[in-house]
């Protein structure tokens, strides 16, 4: 399975556990909410930048998101 | 720290404990010499892509590079 297919079902495993919803995590990580679908669809990738707004978004370690 | 600061240190770490050079490290990852120089000095960023090519490339788990 390819790193971005990975990454993306990893954060949508955390933004559930976490109940919070794409449009949330969009307004809290001011990230688009076509992009967050598109990175939790293994389409786009993600830069540090924006997995480090992701992990502060859903208030966990950057490392999470590595735990697959 | 910033993320990019923060992540190019350490893979300058794991590069230097693996006593791999950046020229060694650019041909076995397929990525340009003067890239990896850039990411280490935490002036480039680097994509879902990028890290899981340096990880294999240095047999690392890609979860290594975020453990700071």
């Amino acid at each position: 399975m390819n790193i971005k297919i990975k990454f993306g079902k990893r954060l949508k495993e955390i933004r559930n556990q976490k109940k919070i919803t794409q449009e949330k995590l969009s307004e809290l990580a001011n990230i688009d909410r076509s992009y967050i679908s598109d990175i939790e669809r293994g389409i786009k990738s993600v830069s540090l930048e924006k997995m480090d707004q992701l992990a502060k978004a859903l208030e966990v370690n950057i490392i999470e998101f590595f735990k697959f």
